[in-house]
This record gives structure tokens, C-alpha cells and sequence, in this order.
């Protein structure tokens, strides 16, 4: 075999994704209760069904034919109407990018931004994609440690610590994988005085910006300063429960679209178009807001509510805080791993073997998060969080009594 | 705004994809006749439509669902055995990734092989998005001459020509775009001796397999020897008429589709779920090869044959051969551009400004696609092919007489 560039050994594989691969290869054994990937568990929206399910078989060649690598014009239209509504922000349909879902958008902002030897500022812990499509493009990641002591928030002060000369971009995701938290006004009113000043971008990773509890997460683009220098990634995965037809959409400066758009040229050519006719009926007839309104978060606020209540009930040496929005608790484990003698990805590793429970080894999400655990709140009905907690706890203390 | 990287200056952008968008923007105005995109014009099997509209509706989430990085298990399973039956090859199905079309497949290929600095063959002309994709990695393209005297068959003198102690790789597309040609078995015996002998990887462009009208492509990796040095990119854009639900998969050395896998967590995540439904269905009851064999060779051969007879009977000047496979006539115009002293690419924007025919400018090509133009069969019905000739002779003749 000829020599593999050098590429793929300057990243890991992820380890959420064997995760994914290993429960699908298993078909989702019952038994097995899945705290791990956030795979949302609701169907789509009734309508979008529907409709795709009648487009499907009245034009079938139009729903399977290529669009343009920008996306489908009249998506891009709703979407600009969309942003405008909840987030304040004028974004022209034509620096609207479609993109295969919120990976696709992150590579391509990187891939337009960071040159190798740039420097990108995550938090830690923070989603895992982030420091290897950095690495995958020679940038250097410096990050910035957020504890549960302070709710998960980064301060401006340790973001100021790591910003240097060759700061090319700080990547902010709001709400947050895997804490749940939603970051502050101030804060982002202090990053984008920051990115003002040391003259970085900001990748607002959006991805989960209608799943929120309470207060909306600030739009860092809605800010006039930060215009100019902010991509936003956006995604339906979540909002739109179709994490498997692949489709989300950036917004930035047009000069930054465009380069997007012209190398997304050569990494998939066009985002799908049958999920873009999807995604057009969702953004109708008000059933995007109905259905987060109505089903989506009265169904996972009730999940969220009920984990909150079980790990304080039974997991009581457990520190976390009520996520303010996405899909996930990520819970302090120290003080019972400490006393089994165990990490978090043997604890992870052990849990599933014996208890068929699945969480994600906290360490996974950076070196902060080592004897943590994230548990998704989302996948599961109520009756079996109940049950993957019970199991969890009987787990813990076979080995503490 | 702060500097975006270098990439997107080191690529242009696709021309066709921008005639594209600019059809999509004209919402397809019924005068406009398309010689322009490899666009099927028909529709999938109806089982294939069928089945995914009734998944849809009974299963939506499971349809919706995330998949693991790799692909579905059962696709890959039947992909194997497809595999098998028509070429004779034997794959594991974990040697096969599912991706997001043959885009990714190229891009995914190079990102595991190239290294800046290194050198990758082509021929020219070829299909235009290979070398804007090598240039992304840092890598130098090297091209190979092929005319239409010898009927666009590259010759291995030519093309041990070109190699040097830092080739890489070798792009093969058989059936081609834009020319129709299908390789010899020799060319293809001769080009697995020199990558054996000189070490480096033929990426074998495998998208157009099905489509072909008499002899069948030869298989590079069938070679032994070449299995260690081939990745192969399929697709089933065009032999499932599907390519806006955006799939297609690779194929290699175990070690390379792990490192492709890898690197595909990052860029996209995960294929759609639903493209991998409907092509299991595919691949079922016979399904695919009833298809191609009833509908899509017999309705396309026919549209060859009329535009073969056509080319020679309007524009008795041109200089082409009839296409083996693929899409397209890439068509020899010298004789009516010098006498109407336009370039191919003027040649094209007036036609379409003047008559409402879209042909791409051979130039797009490759530097000895100068002076042709690249005329899709597939996209047009026949009355439409018939009228589109007519009306470039009419243009053509304007100038003549």
C-alpha cells in the first residue's frame, strides 16, 4: 500500500461515533438504555411527514434532483424570514449557505478561516468535533477551562489569558454540548469587545438555539460589532428531530459565504434537496413554532425536570446543574469514582457491560471533563431515564458498601 | 473582517455549479434547452419511491434517525454482494463507507492520500472538480493529454511520462466525463504495472459504472495488484437517477477506509439515513438491475443515438466519437469557432443569450478542452434534443453564411 498522507494520525477517531456504531451494529437491544449520542427521539413534525412522504411520490424526480450548491432559493428565503423573527438579525437568502447539517458547517468556517499555525480558542469542556476539524487544517486549539462550580460559564478574564497574536477564531456553542449551559449576555457582549479588539472571528456553533428551558441563548450576529466577523452554524437535526437527513445552514459575512460555498463546491457539491424541501414545509404554516412549542420542549423539559429530580434522589454525591438548554446533563462523578478506584471511561466502559446503562465519559469533551459523565435526557422515555438512573446508582454503590 | 485562510484562493469556482444555481434562480423556464448538467432526467424506480414514501409515514423517526459514520450495516452488506456479482470483487463490508455522493468520495480520498507538495495525474480534459479538490490538500496537479483523434483513450507512454519520485496518485474516471470514453483493458493493466512499480495510488473514479452501452468498464481493483492501491468512489446518483438525495460509497485497503471514516466524522458526520432506506431497497428483488436495464440504458441510448445522428447531420463540421458510456458528447467545435471567431466559452454564453441552449464550454475541462463543448443526452427528452441541435445550427450557420 502507498504511504496515507499524515491527515488522519494528526486527529482521533471519535469515540462518540464508535459509540453510535457499536449500539447500531447491535440494533438497539432493548435491554439497553442509551444516555450516550443525542439522538432526538421524537418523530418530525406530523406535517413535514406528510408532505415529504407526498413529494416523494407525486414528483419524485424533482425531489431527488441536484440543487444548487448554495441551497434551494426558496429555503434560503424562509430562513432569512426565520432569523429575522427570532434572533433580530437581517441576513440577506444569499449569504444564507445550506450546508449537510451542522459538521459540515463547522469544517467549512474552518476550512475558510484557519490557516495552519492559527490558534482557535475552544472552551473545555466543549463539544469533541471541534479540536480535530481545528487539527485537520494545522490550527493549534488553546482552551478555555469552565468547572461546574460557575455553572459551566467561561469568564472573559481566561479568555483574555489565551488570546494571542495568532488567535484566528473563538468558537462559542450556545446552548452547550455537553453542560446544558446557556452563556451570558455579558459574556458575549465582552467576546465580541475582544474579537473587536485582537481582530478573531467568532464560530457561533447555534446548533441547539431553539432547545432552551428558559431564556433564549443572546445571538452573538445580533450584536452590530460582531457582523462582520461572525459565522453562525445552524442546524435542523435538533430543532426539527431529523438528525438523519443531514441539513443545516450557515450565515456570515458574504465574503466568507462565499468562500464556504466555494469549497463546499468540492467537499459534497450540493446539500440534499429532498431534505431542503422538508426543511421549506417546516419553516410554513407556523408548524416550526407549534411544533417546538407544543412537542418538543414540554417533552424535554419534563425529561430534564424528572433526571434533575433522580440524580439528586439517587446519585446524591453527584455535582451538576440543570442544563438551561440543549440535550445533555454533564454530572461531576468524582466523589464516586474516586471511591471505586475508577475513571470515567472505565466507569463508562463497566456501566454498559454490567448495567446495559450508556453514558459518555466526560474526558471525551477535554481534559476538564475527566470524572465526568454526560447523560442525554433526550433519547429516552421517562420510564426508562427513571430506570437507567436506578440501574446507574445500583451500580455505584455495589461498589461503595 | 478579520483574513479568511488561503484555501479558498487556491481553488476556483465550479463554473457549472454556477449555471447551475443560475437554472435553479430561472426556475427551469420550459425555452430554455439543457445540454448543460449530468443531470437523470428520470425518475427513480417507482419500488424505490414507493418504499421511501411509506418508511416516511410509518417510521418517521427511525427514517430521520442518525446513522453511524460508516453506513448502515444492511446497505453495506448488499453493496458487498453487488460488488461481487458485477465485477468480481470481493469487500468486506467494513471496507465500504458510505458517503455523501461521489463529491465526498473524491475529496475524502484525497484527504487520506495527499500530502502539500505531492503530485496527482489527471487527464485532460476531465471532470473539473479533481483538480480544485487536489489543490485544496496542497497537492500539484499533473495532466495527461487525451484527444479526440484517438478517441480520448489516454496512452501509457504519456502517462509514464508525467511520473515522478513524488506521485501520488492517479485519477481514473471510466465510464468519462466529459467524453464518454471507457479505458482499455490494457491502459488499465498497463496503469496498475505503473503504480506498482512507481508506488502510488490509483483513485479510480468509478461514478458512471452502470451507465454504459456495450462493453462494460474494466475494474481496476479486480487486478490483484492493484487492491492494495485502489480506492474506489461510487455513486448512485446517476444509476439510481438520485443524486439530490446525495449518496454514493468508497471502497479500498481496509487502512484507508479507516482513515477516510476518520476524517468523515469531522467533515459531515454521517450519511443520510433515508438515502440509505431507499437504496437498500435498490439494491432488492432485482430491483436495480430491472431498472437499469429496462429503463435507464434503453432511454438513454436511444437520446445517444439521436443526438450522434443529429451532431452529424446539423453540425457536419464538429468533430466527435459516440460516447461508450457516461452522459456526454464532448464535441470538437474548432472548425465553426475559428470561422465565427469566438472561444468555446463565448461560444456558450451567446448561444444560451441567443437560443436558450445550455452547453458547457470544454475549457472547463481542461487547456485541450479548448475549443469544445461538453453537451449532456441525458437531461432532455428526445423532441427537446432534436430542437436544441437545430437551434445550435442555426446559431452556428448565422455566422457561417
Amino acid at each position: 500500500m502507498p504511504a496515507l498522507s499524515s491527515r488522519p494520525s494528526l486527529i482521533r477517531r471519535s469515540p462518540i461515533r464508535r459509540i453510535a456504531a457499536l449500539l447500531e451494529e447491535a440494533k438497539r437491544k432493548e435491554t439497553i438504555i442509551s444516555f450516550g449520542g443525542g439522538a432526538p427521539s421524537l418523530p418530525p413534525p406530523p406535517e413535514v411527514v406528510d408532505y415529504l412522504a407526498e413529494m416523494i411520490k407525486k414528483e419524485p424526480a424533482r425531489t431527488v434532483a441536484y440543487s444548487s450548491t448554495k441551497g434551494v432559493p426558496e429555503l434560503r428565503q424562509l430562513l432569512a424570514e426565520d432569523l429575522k423573527k427570532h434572533w433580530g438579525v437581517d441576513y440577506d437568502p444569499d449569504d444564507i449557505l445550506i450546508v449537510n447539517g451542522g459538521t459540515e458547517g463547522i469544517y467549512l468556517s474552518l476550512a475558510a478561516t484557519v490557516e495552519p499555525g492559527d490558534e482557535v480558542i475552544i472552551l473545555d469542556p466543549t463539544y469533541l468535533g471541534y479540536s480535530e476539524a481545528i487539527k485537520l487544517f494545522g490550527g493549534k486549539v488553546r482552551y478555555v477551562p469552565v468547572s461546574v462550580e460557575n455553572g459551566y460559564q467561561p469568564s472573559l478574564e481566561d479568555v483574555e489569558r489565551v488570546i494571542s497574536p495568532i488567535t484566528k477564531a473563538f468558537i462559542l456553542l450556545s446552548p452547550d454540548n455537553p453542560t446544558g449551559r446557556i452563556v451570558t449576555e455579558e459574556f458575549v457582549k465582552g467576546l465580541v469587545d475582544m474579537a473587536v479588539k485582537y481582530d478573531f472571528w467568532i464560530i457561533f456553533d447555534a446548533v441547539y438555539k431553539h432547545i432552551s428551558f428558559g431564556r433564549k441563548t443572546p445571538w452573538v450576529d445580533a450584536i452590530p460589532e460582531a457582523r462582520e466577523r461572525t459565522i453562525t452554524i445552524n442546524s435542523f437535526s435538533k430543532e426539527a428531530s431529523i438528525p438523519g437527513l443531514r441539513l443545516g445552514y450557515v450565515t456570515g459575512p458574504r465574503e466568507a459565504v462565499d468562500a464556504m460555498e466555494k469549497i463546499k463546491q468540492y467537499v459534497s457539491l450540493a446539500p440534499s434537496t429532498t431534505a431542503q424541501y422538508a426543511m421549506i414545509k417546516f419553516h410554513e404554516d407556523g408548524i416550526k413554532d407549534r411544533y417546538l412549542r407544543d412537542v418538543v420542549i414540554p417533552t424535554y423539559k419534563k425529561r430534564r425536570d424528572l433526571m434533575y429530580q433522580l440524580i439528586q434522589e439517587y446519585l446524591p454525591e453527584a455535582r451538576t446543574v440543570l442544563p438551561e438548554g440543549a440535550f445533555y446533563f454533564f454530572v461531576d462523578m468524582r466523589r464516586y469514582l474516586e471511591a471505586m478506584g475508577r475513571n470515567d471511561e472505565e466507569f463508562a466502559n463497566r456501566l454498559l457491560y454490567r448495567k446495559s446503562v450508556v453514558v459518555i465519559p466526560g474526558r471525551y469533551f477535554g481534559s476538564k471533563g475527566v470524572g465526568h459523565v454526560r447523560m442525554t435526557f433526550v433519547t429516552e422515555p421517562e420510564e426508562r431515564i427513571r430506570e437507567g438512573i436506578k440501574r446507574i446508582a445500583a451500580y455505584v454503590s455495589s461498589y461503595m458498601f
